[in-house]
């Protein structure tokens, strides 16, 4: 180790929502100068291909309770890698300021003096909804949206929600998965039963699947469709310019008739 | 002219805040394969630079009170381009479905058969917070973002806004420098004084200006700092993550004392 000898600098750059061709040119450049990437699990293979062979990569991904490196540990290796190789690019899905703990990491690394760049990505919460021909925002329909997570950090429906539903934002719910019957019941209370909704599940990848419904059907729907997680929920009028929704409304009317 | 010789195709692209780094792997893929691109004002010199020098560029772009062609005439271009030279390009900055009319371009296009593709940009309403190291989501400061416009399109105060007051979530606010007083307003008369705003005025181009404040000052910083439109403000707990917000801060409690 010498530390004289190199340039330590981080980049936090956001991989988007999958799609390779979704990365920006200067995420990509960042990429190529990198000496250690650490990489989280929603980064796909295509993605990796561009990192330069002489780098290092780095999974410190973590799901839901199967942690592989806390925290902690990542900052550390952030750090530590910078302060010994140099350029050290922190890659994760979507954006890395859009619920990742992105501006926490650059933190850190200001702890210790390191440059740092937050290289912004396409934010599912923003990118996905559009693939599928819905617009976040239109006029007569939507004139804002409201991006939220379904679960607070104490594993409790997000109080936002409550005051969402009144709002005539479009939603678009992350991590909401498993608060979804709780969600809909909130909507269905208020009357609001047959406001549009999408669930979205691997946006923009091969594997990519879509549920469409309203707030009194979703849950039965995204169950019959064996939806899991992790998946992003979009709700509001502008679900309608979905091209299938018409006909997916008109073929469960038929379901219904002909029960 | 001849039908048969062409095969039509309308791209939407979004091309990000200003950075031409910002532009996706994809975006750059459809600039190059355009025959016509048409253009707003939003989309700076470097990014047109990498249309080829065959294809054709028209500058469709309209501001405030300063038509140059109508929503009509956009469309009906886009379309008859489409139809006599094959692959058009519309590019519009940030996200072509957040705020703008892309979403109506393409259903117009639709009415011709035109194949369409949406291509998602760097939303200036996710992106520019982020590099003022101002994160939109952070724990225990904020978990959720809204983006809303100031202004409807009846030239009004925008409802959802007196909604978005009471809640929790980082706010971002586009096309409302015209209304950044009824805003503060808003925010004093319910006791928000104190919430911090930032506005960013040409964010990640070259003419970058930003001012930092309080609900209760930022009125008068803003006209002090001569910010003009097209604006962005960013409303909450999260805007005192900017390196210069406790030097601000500190610096106006010196001048009121001083006065």
């Amino acid at each position: 180790m010498n530390y004289s000898k190199v340039t330590p600098k981080v980049s936090l750059i956001g991989a988007g929502p999958g799609d390779q061709e979704l990365l920006t040119l200067k995420a990509v450049k960042a990429l190529q100068s990198a000496k250690v990437v650490l990489y989280d699990a929603l980064v796909d293979q295509p993605i990796l291909d561009l990192i330069p062979a002489t780098a290092e990569k780095i999974y410190v991904g973590k799901r839901a309770n199967k942690h592989r490196f806390s925290q902690e540990d990542i900052n550390m290796l952030m750090v530590t890698y910078a302060l010994n190789y140099g350029h050290v690019v922190r890659l994760k899905g979507g954006d890395p300021f859009i619920f990742g703990r992105g501006h926490e990491e650059l933190e850190f690394a200001d702890l210790f003096d390191i440059p740092v760049e937050y290289i912004p990505g396409i934010s599912s919460s923003v990118g996905l909804a559009g693939l599928q021909r819905v617009p976040l925002t239109r006029r007569h329909f939507a004139q804002s949206f409201w991006v939220l997570t379904g679960t607070t950090t104490a594993g409790k429906l997000s109080e936002d929600i409550k005051l969402a539903a009144q709002s005539s934002a479009t939603l678009v719910i992350l991590m909401a998965m498993r608060k979804i019957k709780e969600i809909a019941d909130l909507f269905n209370e208020i009357g609001k039963g047959d406001t549009p909704v999408m669930i979205i599940q691997n946006g923009s990848r091969p594997n990519e699947r879509v549920v469409l419904g309203q707030m009194h059907n979703i849950f039965e729907r995204a169950s019959v469709g064996g939806i899991g997680r992790p998946g992003i929920i979009v709700v509001g009028e502008v679900v309608q310019f979905h091209p299938e929704f018409a006909y997916e409304q008109a073929l469960q009317h038929f379901q219904n008739q002909s029960v």
